[in-house]
């Protein structure tokens, strides 16, 4: 076996756009406080454990998955009152399920895939909707957001006029802002475009706007979810609601045993016990509030307010890499920006996690940030010594 | 919201190769001995579910799992022996895991999607591969087996040579048909294409064959398994085997959490245990040898001899498809694979259960094969009172 043979092959072979790509990067977080990813702090409360093992021990292991997840849709259904949104704009809606919103992003992108229509969406914000859109061979447009990190409409009008996207993706709230978007903004897009928008609802459980009924009121929208913001960002669950015309079309790329038996049955028990969950989102939405009023009066950051589990803070004068780096030091993990996006430069994602670990990261921050403040003034002050 | 406006825009959106495509269709089975899917019918030996539970106990379902899946990848590794591998061929070889085969499937082909060179694969074969090749937009060429289900090599080779495939597949033991391919034909093929070859293991814990060490010994070479057919359907673990050079392409692909917590903390389970699951799948060859023996002695069916889990039947003189109702009818579900090739014409295929199973099967089997032929008799006879 010859290894400049093989290297010829891969060459030959592998398409020239993921030979350039580096594999996405997840962070080593052993022994960190975790607050980069976007995850609720509580496991399935004590009580629930004991009832939940219950539920696995039933599930039968050599077995294929229900293909469908028909209970796990029922489920869902009840959770988000789909029969009453279908009454009220006489419709039927339908649910696809996937890995992550990950899976459901790559499914449309499959469906509609073409090299002249891209994918578009705005700047900053989830990064896999470009990563995909090169997974499957599609172009992607970029369209930055305003300073405010609200859409600049007529620049994404006037994209949508020039390169007739297939699929739009606006996230509200958006990742990594945080912020929700204006709603007469997302009405102008929705209208202007001749593809399909997708509205990522991903860090629905954190805000009280809810979009779910544009799925129903026009042809071209189709509202996405998951539970992993919720609080099960193990079981990557995620899900699509939309005109069942539009769902049979994208189920039919959808692998027929996606969904494993151990993430079916678990969601089916975490719907019955759905309220759990609401209640710890809202506590989240209490120590996020919490957070952003420390955060607002500490010097040196400025943080943006936010209706998702996460605020973005932009280094005033110290450098976010730095401070980044300081903080995993100290063993808080969270997530640095810089250099993702021109208008993230200097910036810090922090998740809100509970109050105790909010407080120790609030004291790893100013420590830190005091610290490279009192470095900087005694290295300008020694060439003086 | 206008449906004959949301027609148009699906008309417009959606690939016409989609468009055309049926989902994969899965039969329901409740209630039914289900003997259509080659699953293993042990669920976790009773000793072990305890201890499994207490594993699961420990998941943090609110946290994403290890998107490097290195413990799992840890537990192949020795369960396959690759240390010993790489030492023999001096290479240095990975581990790529997906959710079951299919998105093993989908990673390969996306990485390498091109409209000019093919996917090919033999027919009757997995019919996953033509299904991806659809889905990501590449041209999927067939080579129909010989009469006995063996390789044409001669006709694989010119078409090898006229289409030049970017990826073949080649399932050893094959699917639907039981049979190995001479490693002679195997090593001929590889040896003549300029794409890579995929040689899928599946059923691999069912035959003496091995052929790990292809993926050392060639630079075009990478081999897939999965825990399925082991006896894991439900947790929807593939993995891909193959050198480092490869899978860091395909990795570039794969969905950063792919693999659900669930999933892997049961399968670094599992493979601690695994002498169970190679006790289950020796029991089922010896199940297959009474199994094949006594299909062997019916009257109106022909077995071929397997090296999976399965056994493929064709009827002789009896339609399958009545075959098939009438054995649903009697609360057995087999898969009917007529009308899917023509080599499989008037074929079943019957996965092989426990000794109790596969009797309930055959008891089956045998009164719908001798009412068929007395309602054919006396329909015939009929005429004549």
């Amino acid at each position: 076996m010859s290894s400049e043979l093989k290297k010829a092959l891969i060459e030959s072979l592998i398409r020239p756009e993921i030979k350039a790509l580096n594999s996405y990067h997840v962070p080593d977080s052993s022994g960190l406080l975790k607050l980069d990813a976007m995850e609720n702090p509580n496991p399935w409360p004590g009580g629930l454990t004991q009832e939940w093992l219950g539920t696995i021990r039933q599930v039968e292991a050599n077995r294929y998955p229900d293909p469908a997840g028909s209970k796990v849709k029922a489920g869902l259904r009840e959770m988000m009152s789909l029969d009453a949104i279908e009454a009220k704009y006489g419709c039927a809606l339908d649910i696809l399920l996937g890995n992550g919103s990950d899976e459901i992003i790559q499914m449309i992108a499959l469906a509609v895939a073409s090299s002249e229509r891209p994918i578009m969406a705005p700047e900053p914000s989830f990064v896999m909707y470009g990563m995909i859109a090169k997974f499957v061979g599609m172009p992607y447009v970029g369209i930055d957001l305003d300073a405010k990190f609200q859409l600049d409409t007529q620049a994404f009008l006037k994209a949508i006029n020039l390169h007739n996207p297939a699929v739009i993706f606006l996230a509200l709230p958006n990742n990594p802002t945080g912020n929700l978007f204006a709603i007469d903004d997302v009405r102008l897009i929705i209208e202007a475009s001749k593809g399909l928008v997708v509205i990522d609802e991903a860090y629905i459980a954190f805000t009280d706007s809810d979009l779910l009924s544009l799925a129903a009121e026009y042809a071209n929208v189709v509202v996405m979810r998951t539970l992993s913001k919720v609080g099960l960002a193990g079981l990557r669950l995620g899900f699509l609601v939309g005109h069942s015309a539009w769902l049979t079309e994208f189920d039919k790329v959808r692998l027929p045993y996606n969904i494993n038996v151990l993430t079916q049955a678990s969601v089916e028990f975490a719907l019955e016990h759905y309220a759990v969950f609401e209640q710890q989102t809202r506590q989240l939405q209490v120590e996020r509030k919490a957070l952003f009023d420390r955060l607002s009066n500490m010097q040196g950051v400025s943080p943006i307010e936010s209706e998702a589990n996460f605020i973005l803070v932009c280094c005033d004068t110290v450098s976010a890499k730095l401070v980044f780096s300081g903080m995993k030091a100290r063993g808080v993990l969270i997530k640095c920006l810089d250099g993702a996006h021109p208008l993230l430069a200097n910036c810090l994602r922090l998740t809100v996690g509970s109050a105790e670990e909010n407080e120790a990261m609030l004291v790893a921050l100013s420590f830190v940030l005091s610290s490279i403040k009192s470095a900087a003034s005694s290295s300008s002050i020694e060439p003086l010594t």
